[in-house]
């Protein structure tokens, strides 16, 4: 297992499975305090730093957030840093100094490898929040955790599951970077439905049947979602090579009731990266899934929260100090 | 009375007097901490989403530094959010998912009645910071906790006052807010000094009139200011019909040593709510007014900080828990 | 001596050599709480406004960092505010309305003496974080602070240095503060390096030849850097009267491993204001300086968070009482 203690988090690619397993873990630690049963001071008086070069509301606000559901403090930094780098600045330089101000950085980039870069030359932990197309460890990380605790009252555990991916598979991030996180796990069934050109890449392919996992490829969603999971992500049309490719398949990889009544099984759960697009046009997930218990979108964004506080718990050595340092919460809730 | 725990705050609407009167007592319990007398941390641990759609710093500040001063976190969304929004998000998935980030959330948008969808989808009490053209209650209940707080060393409450609006009463959005609450006191004397073409539309004033109030209009200020206050509003010249009635009206609707003096009585209180234009050719309250012991624009503003620490302590459940979490202020300070 | 509490700092010359050993004082005792060996909680409860009209990153973020780290909270403004401005609202009644939002202020303007104006109508202390050509005290300070605790291990104090100050001389505004501080000490060598178009302005020579300061003006660094502490800003193209100038002195004003080592004492310090321009084509101090022990330049960035934090005890009055609200740190931190 990894050690987390100082350590950076750049990449889904350097957890075995005991790491990813220890993350989980602590993550759901974290659930008194994210919803709100107790709070918990242990980082009271540490700095997280929000460095997102490149604008991402939520993801930074979850990762503050979270550094404040801990006791700590939070500064940061959106797109004007910038200016410094314009002047000549290397990244090392902008790490060396900022890192003097924080005791734990959360960046995102617009530039592949950035991130990495960067923590070379910080002092002081990095989690990345996001370097362009290359990675965005803590959104797999959030899904995993998502796809353990929703199958938890089904008697499942990741092992064995049926899991579908639907939608652009080819430029969707979130799911390559899953599939390489479920790779490390045992007889799964991974099905990807998609347009002929938004085909998962062959390499995230043959990562899942190399591990000895079972990949079905297919176009149609019909027949196809008997499943324990299914995660969909966004069709953008300008995504389509031609306009009638974009015309033939329009429509034909969203969900509603009607589609999740008749294909699915009664306790798959349906995820998505968010945002959804809502817009009647797009009909990316359908608005008459919203009462359905199953619909596990908004406790996924939730997750987000436990499995960042999580990471700030490892990489600061405090996740075994959680329960000195709590207190019951003052004021009127109705989280728990 | 309203019940505030876990309640939304909306609009002027929704209060009774006697829910008023509950928020202008809290509001008042609030003076010692926000003038340093002593500090409350009843709210450690607790977040704040403070989620500005459309930049307003002032109301965004006052907000954040009235949770501040309850000892609460403070997060931040300023525009940017616009980009989820703009991927075809509903603003009830925008709440589904921020609300799972904070405990309460304060929102400005400029759309009318966007806050109210919002807070349809929000888990934790929602306080409108002003959407558009509709509403901005914070702005009212702060202005009604001003003249009542002011009146008091006159030995005067708020019924029975006499109280001029003066200034484009057409547009100005707090006036007519304020103008609702004070229907719910009684005998009131209302005077509303503005150009014609800039006078308060007609359902405001039956709202007053309705309640039994007596309400003058009048173009001239000369003469009808013989009054317990003066709330004074911007008139800016684009709002004029025609460069004539601009030049017509021009500096008649604006207050200044000379004019204060001669017409108001000795215990009249001036009101505005900021920013006020101190360029000489806008003459919008005269600078001259500023060492003018009864002029009240600044405890005004002051006083958004004590209403908004009300209206969290209020939503939160906390205002009968304020002295278990008091301590002693450490450092210098000359507010008090 | 000045009285701090409740002051303001706007300028060097307001401090006298007395008043600088009292703030580098402070600054060192706020070491261990920068360098996390332990915690301090002196101002919990407290709130800065940082007021950055013009947007500054690190300086904004030192300045909130230094505040956190005394356990107070920051509430921010960054450009902004402008929009009050604009409707023609005074720097006095900005400064009554956001003092009352704070306890103290720390501000950034790009308007030379608008943080003196605004100072005036504030009812808390403000601190001067640059105003236009003006002034950036804190900046002179940390250079100040760097240069003493850089020559403490060779036993020297601030009287008796030879210091070089290389690079645009003329617009340089660090390097003019730092000058005047200078100024109060004794019996100084200063060589100032630069292209001739780029000599420092009569009135700063004078100030320290008037206080009995050897001063040495030369284009030539050859030779001229046998010295305890090179400060090297940055040269820009652009400011130079013709090409050919600039082309005549490229790269004859910056620093590299080979000229350190031909030219410096072995233990001359190296400093720079930051952002360092790491393009080769700028080669403004090169990188193969970076393993160099006597690289001060970071060390340099991280003092500011120490004399911001000293400023922020002194202000508010709390330096005496820092041990009494020190805690353990409670995470892992490789900082110390």
């Amino acid at each position: 297992m990894m050690t987390f203690e100082g350590s950076h988090i750049l990449s889904v690619s350097q957890f075995d499975r005991e790491s990813i397993s220890k993350i989980l873990t602590v993550s759901s630690h974290m659930a008194p305090y994210a919803m709100r049963q107790k709070t918990c001071h242990v980082l009271n008086g540490a700095i997280l730093n929000n460095l997102f070069f490149e604008p991402s509301t939520r993801t930074r606000v979850s990762f503050g957030a979270a550094f404040n559901l801990l006791g700590g403090f939070v500064r940061e930094i959106v797109g004007e840093e910038n200016s410094s780098l314009s002047k000549g600045e290397s990244l090392f330089d902008t790490a060396r100094v900022i890192s003097g101000y924080s005791d734990v950085i959360a960046m995102r980039h617009p530039k592949m490898h950035s991130v990495s870069e960067f923590a070379q030359g910080s002092s002081v932990p990095v989690i990345n929040g996001g370097d362009g197309a290359n990675e965005h460890p803590t959104q797999a990380l959030l899904d995993l955790f998502t796809i353990q605790s929703e199958m938890l009252p089904f008697g499942k555990s990741l092992d064995g599951l049926h899991i579908v991916l639907m939608g652009d598979l080819k430029h969707g991030r979130t799911v390559h970077s899953l599939s390489k996180l479920l790779s490390l796990y045992n007889n799964l069934e991974v099905t990807m439905i998609s347009p002929n050109a938004l085909q998962m890449p062959d390499n995230v392919i043959s990562t899942l049947t190399n591990a000895g996992h079972k990949v079905t490829i297919t176009d149609k969603l019909e027949g196809n979602l008997t499943c324990d999971v299914i995660y969909q992500t966004r069709i953008q049309q300008e995504r389509f090579p031609s306009q009638d490719e974009a015309d033939l398949y329009r429509g034909h990889f969203s969900l509603n009731r009607e589609l999740y009544q008749q294909y699915c099984q009664q306790h798959t759960v349906i995820m998505h990266p968010l945002p959804r697009d809502s817009r009647p046009e797009a009909n990316e997930l359908d608005v008459d899934l919203n009462e359905l218990d199953n619909l596990a979108i908004f406790r996924q964004a939730q997750n987000g929260v436990l499995v960042r506080m999580a990471l700030f718990a490892l990489t600061l050595g405090v996740e075994d100090k959680l329960t000195q340092y709590e207190k019951p919460v003052t004021w009127f809730t109705n989280k728990s």
